[in-house]
């Protein structure tokens, strides 16, 4: 495959094209509000962090938009304050990161780019050049490789697909898992895909059907409880996921749900994949995981509509946690891999991103 | 237990007393709107057979809301054509009886109620009574067994609840589960129960949720992807839905998602019990049902607000059906039986209703 991440962003749908998900406009950054999408294709532009960070925490952008504005956000914060001294940027960029990763405790990504484009700033403090340039130097062949890396699995992905396949998937499983029905797809394979719509924000309903069906797959949207009874009437040859985070010993973290489907998977005989980055190197086993909750006033309410009362109360765990022992393979640049693999392949490796 | 049906009553939360669930007053069916609940406590008063049957077919009422108002309309419709001849009378019963059975294809307790509602009209009309006051005279006695028989049930269920226990249900588990519940409560066992919110018509928020909470009973609203993920964090230690039908062979017909929660039952060692009238004699297997598949436009919205673009396909099958392996026992007047022996207990019986 010689696709180069212009080609590769034109395969995509909308959601994910790269100036979409999120760009830098000297002194603003701008993305696709994900919340009013499909109904709208409305932009957000901030132009300072803590507004960043606030889209963030609400949810204007997830999966793999957060840790791209989270990064422009740093680099916004250099140009802010330019004029100050190399200690007093060094500190308020090393704030600013604080402040961006306490958003999501649970996504690795945000954490890793965040030090990464830091690291950065600092190597241009140090040599008397320009920080914001330097985070934004390292920012756009980051996300070029992230392209490539991401075609480069969802080949692996479309070749695990059968003419004929149904797809079973949960939540938005973003690009790589993208790129893999669009390329089964250019190869003449048939295939349906069955979305949960993926309460209570809905992920499924708003991002991944539309986002499929802009593809010119046939998508069937269907509500959480459903997927086993779907996958028991033999409609599922095939389960995918993106992973949130993914163990070394192989655990999947990836939106609740995730892992009834699994379970509904393995029972069926049917095949569990989840898209991985790599595994964190900083979460050895399941016991290391800290599952982020949410606001349980989000499940008192659907689109903003109460469906119960208020006293009644109410849990929202954000993740679940998929064992090993019931994923099929975990699909990395490396190829699919056993989930019990992961630590040979990627245990000395220096993290991208 | 000597407890009478008045008594019974009394110790029902909002949704499920009897007067609300339905009542005939005089020429109208008079029953609590649902749809409103818990939000409003509101009635619909019918006064003629189409309007039942409309309010059937668009959940107005649900559970073991619509056999009571179908059968009512058919005495609604029996004094409306008083004044025919028997013939006459007998023919529009007859075709009211197929209409109301025409609202929901895979309830039989509708289909079976109305039988013997037609049955006792019939008999009337050979003596010369008045079919209207049979029908009656043979629903109140049979609404009295069912609350007794439901007590005697929810007694059996209380008494598998343990002190501490955390309880799953699904849907909206009617008359016997709660009144398990609210023995075990009585009984002074601690419990706290996990109801999913079972989109899309979300009968966990807008009954269970507020009917447990009435009872005095800890109760936790979770979305429907949420089950597994809680029962792996060992908050679960019972599992408890009521059974649309269950066939001779043990197959449990439920709201869609009773059978992924009973997977993750499974697999973590939870036990999973169904509250259960009785098999249905002319279901033998799992070839023979037939489950109701409704609007899959309900799919696309939440609580009228869409969640999608209308160009996506979606699916709703509004039943699942979890296979008698899966099934710790089958909660029955009869005590708590195995999936496997349901033929021996209720092969020869009449049922009831």
């Amino acid at each position: 495959m010689d696709l180069t991440p212009q080609e590769i962003n034109a395969m995509l749908p909308f959601v994910l094209k790269r100036e979409n998900v999120g760009r830098y406009e000297d002194g603003a950054v701008v993305f696709c509000d994900r919340r009013q999408y499909p109904f709208e294709k409305r932009f957000m532009r901030c132009e300072d962090v803590e507004s960043v960070a606030v889209a963030i925490e609400t949810m204007v952008t997830q999966g793999g938009g957060p840790w791209v504005i989270a990064v422009y956000a740093l680099a916004l914060r250099a140009r802010q304050v330019a004029s100050e001294s190399s200690d007093q940027i060094r500190q308020q960029l090393e704030q600013t990161a604080q402040r961006l990763m306490a958003t999501r405790p649970t996504n690795t990504f945000i954490h890793r780019s965040l030090k990464n484009a830091l690291a950065a700033a600092e190597t241009a403090l140090a040599a008397g050049e320009d920080p914001e340039q330097a985070i934004l130097d390292w920012m756009e062949p980051t996300r070029d490789e992230i392209y490539l890396r991401s075609a480069k699995m969802g080949r692996y992905g479309a070749d695990l697909i059968e003419d004929g396949d149904g797809v079973l998937t949960m939540c938005f499983a973003e690009t790589a898992f993208l790129l893999g029905l669009a390329f089964a797809h250019q190869d003449g394979k048939q295939i349906h895909v069955y979305t949960p719509e993926t309460r209570p924000y809905l992920q499924g309903a708003k991002l991944t059907a539309p986002s499929v069906h802009e593809l010119g797959i046939p998508v069937t949207l269907i509500t959480d409880n459903m997927p086993t009874y779907v996958v028991s009437q033999g409609k599922v040859q095939k389960y995918f996921t993106a992973a949130d985070l993914v163990t070394l010993d192989g655990h999947v973290v990836n939106k609740i749900g995730t892992f009834q489907n699994a379970l509904a998977c393995h029972y069926h005989h049917v095949p569990y994949f989840a898209y991985a980055w790599a595994p964190d190197p900083n979460k050895p086993d399941r016991a290391s995981i800290e599952v982020e909750e949410r606001d349980p006033n989000e499940i008192r309410e659907a689109k903003g509509v109460p469906t119960t009362i208020s006293g009644i109360d109410a849990y929202y765990p954000a993740f679940d946690i998929t064992p090993p022992h019931v994923v099929s393979g975990v699909i990395t640049k490396y190829g699919i891999l056993s989930a019990y693999d992961l630590k040979r392949y990627f245990g000395k490796e220096k993290p991208l991103g």
